[in-house]
């Protein structure tokens, strides 16, 4: 499955190793669906399709159930088999990363049930390029994150922590350029104001690409570099 | 410290019980920090206390050490004790809780940086009624939620879940409150949009109280609840 994992493959209990495959292949699914979701929501809203953002919040159902599985699956791991060192930490970051993708989940669906509405009203406000752009910036970051956990890949998890840097500065840019469109023409308020929300559901994904990232430096290196600047970040990594 | 509460007295390894015990202590501090923190950042608000505003976005550094220091905590008893049933449950709603404690942290510190710049342009905006209301209606949630973690108190965490749906209604009518008022007179979009942002935060905050009391009912009962309506969720409470 992830052979170029190193904690997926060092096990003498081949039923231990069986337990976190399986729970790590859910939780690879999982990301790769809410990934997805991601991509049909905006994909929704720029291109006012509105059953695709019925079916972006239909599915959301599938990744709520997918967070539940992957709780479970992890509880009964620590139940039956008391992971120690690495293990441990791939079965806590695994849990902590699974909430990250269900609210991942939650934010399409909120740009799902926006991108509906607009669809309702016809015609696309301005913040459109606004949203492509940063949109498709998180939907890298969610990439590479995943990508970042699958092989335990610290190099990537940083580039992704970088990333997330970017995304801040330019979400603080488009609101003021959404705030001047607003002021220059008052009879658009409410539209763009649901472009805002996109805005902001767009910017919390990338804190939980970036949070995901920070869980692959926890469980390769041990260290816990949340709430931690990416100078301090780096530092650390390559001390080790 | 928690003589009321069944998981916390029932040990007969009395080092286990005062590892749990002491994570259990430091959780319970950070959650009347968090409490504390929400309540200044509302009324350095209301009140145009610059200072406060400052003291409350300063103090988010040792929420976040409060979050470090839990997971670190949980994570030695998970190694080292091998809990299990009720005491593994209670080490994962922690962990859950945890999280959900540090984000109330964050948002209280979202709201007292807009509030510092609010005061730096003085006059209070419209809008502050509706902020003021739901401001005391989280602060209550919190609370209650961190009550009912204490003393494992389902019938409480119930109540939080169920004050959780009036909020969510109550922010939507706010909403559209102050969108008129921006309507009504575009030179004050800026700060209205401010105010926005702030009942936004106020949203999540009840989110997040929700969340951990959802916890409390896992810890509890053993049930997953999350993603449940409140019909089922009393329904399968009740059921045990």
């Amino acid at each position: 499955m992830s052979p170029s994992n190193p904690v997926l493959s060092h096990h003498i209990s081949s039923q231990f190793n069986e337990d976190l495959q399986d729970v790590h292949t859910k939780f690879m699914t999982m990301g790769g669906l809410v990934e997805q979701q991601v991509a049909n929501a905006i994909h929704a809203l720029l291109d006012t399709d509105e059953n695709l953002a019925i079916d972006v919040q239909f599915k959301d159902n599938v990744v709520n159930q997918y967070e539940r599985d992957i709780d479970e699956g992890l509880t009964l791991i620590l139940a039956r088999r008391h992971p120690a060192a690495i293990d441990l930490r791939m079965v806590i970051a695994m849990s902590k990363a699974n909430t990250d993708l269900e609210r991942i989940g939650d934010e399409a669906s909120k740009i799902a049930r926006i991108a509906q509405n607009l669809c309702e009203e016809g015609e696309s406000p301005r913040g459109y390029m606004e949203t492509r752009h940063i949109g498709n910036q998180v939907r890298v970051m969610i990439h590479d994150a995943l990508d970042a956990f699958a092989r335990l890949d610290v190099d990537q998890a940083l580039k992704v922590v970088m990333a997330d840097v970017d995304i801040d500065r330019e979400y603080q840019s488009a609101t003021r350029t959404l705030m001047t469109y607003m002021i220059e023409d008052p009879r658009h308020i409410a539209r763009v104001i649901n472009v805002m929300w996109v805005l902001r559901s767009l910017e919390r994904i990338g804190d939980h690409a970036r949070n995901i990232s920070e869980q692959v430096i926890y469980m390769a290196k041990g260290m816990d570099v949340r709430h931690t600047s990416i100078e301090e970040i780096e530092q650390k990594v390559n001390q080790k």
